[in-house]
């Protein structure tokens, strides 16, 4: 069972590797915002248990595992970010997402990503809820 | 700024007291599931921030603020659950209200209570979309 810092990783490394296929420990510690030496700690803990490859020149990639869990950390933050912003919420989303994403279950992600696709595909719907909390909201 | 155990404690004596009008120091140890020692100290600091009335007989009040702030957090606990009923999560309902409920703004704990209004007003949109979800898990 991994720790919301592991999650935490696991997601920021997911996010650079796509991109450029590696991500550097400096780099990491950096977009983290930890000590070098704390992320080193994590990274090879998560090299352990097999997520991670990380071996030569600070250089650090995921392995097939990793890949799979990163994913999922990055369109989990991304559900609860797209649902905070389909129902109004204008300040601290992505403070907020980032308290909350590690609490919730498999379930209730699936169960918030089809909400969001729901208002996707009747727009009508959506334009009526923030319709109708805008006139709750003026009482 | 309360801790998030401090809002369990004012949350959980708000639940007993609006019943009763008090609740016993052992009564509340057993129901947050902490030893006595623990609930006295933590009782003792919401005294002295005024939110309680605690002194003789082991007997626990609130103070108005306390009432006031005890309130808002039982009945943000209920925004989350029935928000999660409404989607159609079925497991650890309870546990994940618990880890959340003390990470989302007013804001967002408001939004969240009109799409529950919002789905009570209009339950043909609710039936609509969980019509949705199943289907979009037969796929
Ligand atoms: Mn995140
Ligand atoms: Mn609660």
């Amino acid at each position: 069972p991994l720790t919301p810092s592991m999650e935490d990783y696991l997601e920021m490394i997911y996010r650079t590797c796509k991109a450029q296929g590696y991500i550097r420990m400096t780099n990491l510690a950096e977009q983290l915002n930890v000590q070098a030496s704390s992320a080193t700690k994590t990274v090879q803990k998560l090299t352990e248990i097999g997520l991670l490859a990380y071996e030569k020149y600070g250089i650090i990639q995921l392995t097939d595992k990793g890949k799979q869990l990163g994913s999922f950390f990055l369109k989990r933050h991304k559900i609860i970010e797209t649902f905070l912003k389909n129902i109004g919420v204008k300040d601290d989303i992505l403070h907020q997402t980032e308290m909350i994403e590690h609490h919730l279950t498999l379930d209730t992600v699936e169960s918030i990503d089809i909400l969001n696709k729901f208002f996707k595909d009747y727009p009508e719907i959506l334009q009526q809820f923030l319709k109708y909390k805008e006139h709750l909201s003026k009482i």
